[in-house]
């Protein structure tokens, strides 16, 4: 299978190239098309054919370039995020919105000339709903999101639909929740705090809480996120009927529960390093998140997730910290 | 109060300009600019400014262009329809996506110069929902439309919303209804037969009826289309919260509703010129289409509708056929 990732350099993506490269998915040998702004690097130890690419996926004609080898599967994770969005409103457009249609219409176009109908994986977020909404999002609920990420993520969602629909590809969307716990460096994401109160009390670090404990968010690890993606690489398009937008299971917890969580992991030595300082500006953008998302449509279709913040805190513990906490 | 209405040569503009030259909406002398890609005409009688322009607004700096006069309100009706759209995906997404925004984005632009905010009002479309959905669409239910027509007019909201959101403009998206009766030529729209079993038998002309008597359709007059884009060029649009976007009332009826009432104000000698010529083909697409929506959000606001079909035949044979039937 040769798979085409855009965005490969950034996290989601590496962790998903480097779980192909472990265990390949479908027929043949793996080839892996890596593409981002950022030149990607190929995951360690892999001896199959990888190619990297430098490349801004909006700037004309580069949508055409990166698909000239017709991948059997294109996941497009390549975006600017939240923050960025709503602060250049031009580059969050330009990259959220023209670069994934540059992308479906590339497809599109290339189809139309040989046929060729990739899968298509788009990355949607949890940031699609927003302004007044119930404490657990049906399934039905319409997206009106309150950001220019949620809203550009909302148009990818529907450009999809319209492009699979019409057969240009077989498109799915995969309405990613928020990933914890992230690895890395702390960034300024409004979110960041969410796996920074794990992440750095578990290597002995201080991490500073901006909200009350009875914060309420909608997780899952990175494993997760890996998995979603390999599910949808080989699920059967047709049980998507005319929605082929998901909203993909997580588990809603509050950050007391994290913390809790924490202690059972790694005891009061790791919980004590959280340091209270509420943020009011940060408290009341995560107020208008959503808490939690009806995902029966995804569980029926066989996407999983934790059940419990300790497991997402041990997925950490395994995949980040090679089973240790220091 | 200085009007720009573009797609002013089409049905609905075309109507609305004539409603304000006969009775003006806000301050100070009415000034009308009226453009479409077909040079439209000033309302007749006409005495005080308009302004004709013949422009493709997704053209290169035509957006630009047409707000040079810094209008007050900006009435955003200029579409490709719902079966060309299909047939010619670019054109659709040229104009219905690409014109929608270069015009956002030129207020937007202007905006940030010199803080130039004006009303505007998008019309949106009730096929903006598709696939499953219940008998009655209810105000919280999700956009997934199964038409790029419908893709685009979403796509429309969601740009309307988020740079309403950000201070660029006030904005106000309307879900217009099928409008009926539409007066004028028969045309090809698949929908075309609601008006037509009603406006060709009032003039003693015979009209096919391709679909079951049963049939469940959502419906206004041009009158309370016009009604609704006066009354959204006035609404406290503080009123709207987080949504801009509205679901107009209208009134769901079936075809035999309507040839009841057909009955009731023309007579039999009206109803038998209509001819049952089942055509499968569309009678599948207007099974695809909603049969009513939950419209309290506008009715609140202010937005009405006719309660009864009568109404509507009425309301064509006074503004169309001078209040009497041929
Ligand atoms: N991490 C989360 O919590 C989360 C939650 C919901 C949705 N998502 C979505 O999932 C996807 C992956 O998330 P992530 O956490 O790996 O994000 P990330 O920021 O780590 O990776 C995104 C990558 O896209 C690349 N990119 C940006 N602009 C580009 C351009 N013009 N051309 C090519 N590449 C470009 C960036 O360089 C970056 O490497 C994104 O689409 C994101 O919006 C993430
Ligand atoms: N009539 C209905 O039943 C109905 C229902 C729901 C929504 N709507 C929407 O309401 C609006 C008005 O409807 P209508 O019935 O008057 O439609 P219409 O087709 O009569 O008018 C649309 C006008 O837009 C103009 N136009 C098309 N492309 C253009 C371009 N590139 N630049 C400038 N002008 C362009 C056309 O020339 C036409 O005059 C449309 O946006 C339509 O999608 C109509």
């Amino acid at each position: 299978m040769h798979v085409l990732i855009l965005g490969a350099a950034g996290m989601v993506g590496r962790k998903f190239a480097e779980s192909l490269a472990a265990a390949p998915l479908g027929d043949g040998a793996l080839r892996l098309s890596l593409v981002d702004v950022v030149e990607p690097v190929a995951p360690a130890g892999f001896d199959g054919v990888a190619e990297t690419l430098a490349v801004d996926l909006s700037a004309p004609g580069e949508a055409e370039r990166v698909l000239a080898g017709r991948p059997d599967l294109v996941v497009h994770l390549a975006a600017v995020v939240s923050g960025e969005a709503e602060a250049d409103l031009e580059k969050g457009y330009r990259v959220n919105l023209d670069g994934t249609r540059a992308l479906f219409d590339a497809i599109r176009l290339r189809h139309d000339r040989d046929g060729w109908t990739p899968r298509v994986i788009f990355a949607s977020s949890n940031a699609v709903v927003g302004g007044d909404f119930p404490d657990v999002i049906p399934e039905d609920y319409i997206l009106t999101p309150q950001t220019s990420y949620g809203t550009q993520k909302v148009m990818g969602e529907l450009l999809l639909a319209d492009y699979s629909r019409k057969g240009f590809f077989g498109g799915i969307g995969l309405r990613l929740p928020t990933i914890c716990v992230r690895p890395g460096k702390p960034n300024r994401a409004a979110s960041g705090f969410f796996s920074g109160i794990i992440r750095e009390p578990l290597v002995g670090q201080e991490a500073v809480l901006p909200v009350p404990d009875d914060t309420r968010h909608w997780m899952t690890s990175p494993r997760s996120a890996v998995g979603f993606l390999r599910h949808a690489a080989t699920l059967e398009l047709s049980r998507l009927g005319t929605r082929p937008n998901l909203s993909m299971p997580a588990l809603s917890v509050t950050v007391a529960e994290q913390i809790a969580a924490l202690e059972v992991v790694a005891g009061n030595r790791a919980t004590a390093l959280i340091r209270r300082e509420p943020d009011p500006a940060i408290a009341r953008i995560v107020a208008g998140w959503a808490r939690a998302f009806d995902a029966s449509r995804a569980l029926s279709l066989g996407f999983t997730a934790e059940t419990s913040f300790e497991q997402i805190i041990r997925a950490h513990i395994e995949d980040e910290l090679g089973g240790r906490v220091g």
